[in-house]
């Protein structure tokens, strides 16, 4: 068994989760390949929270709030690394949960992540795709009619660049968590935010609660003032400044 | 089929050679992952070589012809990704090529390596292991007597620090191909190129075979004026100024 005193413990923890989920075919091969890009990124922001990333969490977290349909999209690697952090942030923000995913085999991989989720105690969308998502190839668009495919807000995670910019051309904003700024997911989503998921998520949840005790007008302040563009410029920064140390 | 026309075709033909690896157990998932943090650094510097991995991979190349048992030590990973690169090298170098992985089943693998190889008209070591590398738990201490245990040079890639650490100790001199500026891999080589491996081992045939031409004082110049601490912090600048793009 792996110590928790080992100094990589947590990124080992991950890591094999992420094993294992290969074994069940819950996560493909490629999924881990996606990982570990972000394992070098998280590298080398530290592996922490920026106050940058914060800031997109809390712009984020007013979005969601004001969302009248929101949706958290959740794929392989997701559900492996943060279901119970999904399902938390799901009932602050009163959003819905649908599984979609990127790798065949599609139906299988999502008919797991739906039990992963119901053996957590939450009833999730995705098993049955009765809407389609326009400008999409393959499995990604296959969406269910009273999740994304309805959704005001999407919140994707470890996503694909073509997604993110068929979602909003559906008129979905979009908030994102991805390690990469450089991404097309990074610079395509409303608010992005350039944090490890498992960092992010509960952080997400946080700000949601606090943010419950102000109004509508505050909280489209908080969206309003948030400039995604200069948060993105912010993260490459500090991406900068640590490689150069 | 892929299109060779596509964007990113060589960055997708890499990765479905890893994951026909995996399917067929040369790769591990945790290999993967490997894998994925590289790309996520090559992208970084560019997907080039740089003017600063050229000048390692001229000291690498003469560090290779002045040894007197170089051995090339590969993985998994390596030999999906560059076996007969691997092969060519050896060839200039007088190297010999032996199988070494972290990950288990590690015999099982060696000998697919070996196998692997010997398909393309190699004979490589590491079926058998008759000794063993001090300092170092599992199977990556169990080497071929007339292979690594008895080298004065050895070329590693996609490594673990723990094993360039204790190749050192055991007297070796260690060239190191690593994306990451900032491994213990990368710190510990006396030599380490900050590339992809695709791209630096045929630029490491190329410089050997044009230096065959020199003579062991000149060769053992470019060895003395290279300095690996530099030439990483140069490395990292690379990135730096990358990632402030």
């Amino acid at each position: 068994m792996l110590s928790k005193n080992h100094p990589r413990y947590l990124s080992l923890k991950y890591r094999h989760a992420l094993e294992n989920g290969v074994k069940s075919g819950i996560v493909t091969p490629t999924g881990m390949i996606a990982h570990g890009r972000g394992e070098a990124l998280d590298y080398l922001i530290g592996e922490r929270t920026t106050k940058n990333a914060m800031k997109a969490a809390e712009a984020a977290a007013a979005l969601l709030l004001l969302a009248k349909r929101p949706v958290i999209s959740v794929n392989g690697n997701v559900s492996v690394l943060a279901a119970e952090e999904i399902i938390k942030l799901a009932k602050v923000c009163d959003a819905k949960i649908e599984a979609n995913v990127f790798y065949a085999p599609a139906a299988k991989r999502k008919r797991m992540i739906v039990e992963l989720f119901r053996k957590k105690g939450a009833h999730i969308l995705g098993r049955i795709s009765d809407a389609k998502i326009k400008g999409l190839s393959s499995e990604r668009a296959n969406v269910s009619k009273e999740g994304i495919f309805s959704a005001d807000v999407v919140l994707v995670m470890l996503e694909d660049g073509d997604r993110t910019e068929a979602l909003k051309k559906a008129g979905k904003k979009v908030i994102a968590i991805d390690l990469n700024p450089l991404s097309r997911t990074a610079k395509k989503a409303d608010i992005t935010i350039v944090d490890n998921i498992v960092r992010a998520l509960p952080l997400l949840s946080k700000k949601a609660n606090t943010l419950k005790r102000k109004n509508i007008k505050q909280l489209k302040f908080i969206v309003k003032k948030f400039s995604n563009k200069r948060n993105i410029k912010e993260s490459l920064k500090i991406i900068s400044k640590a490689a150069s140390k």
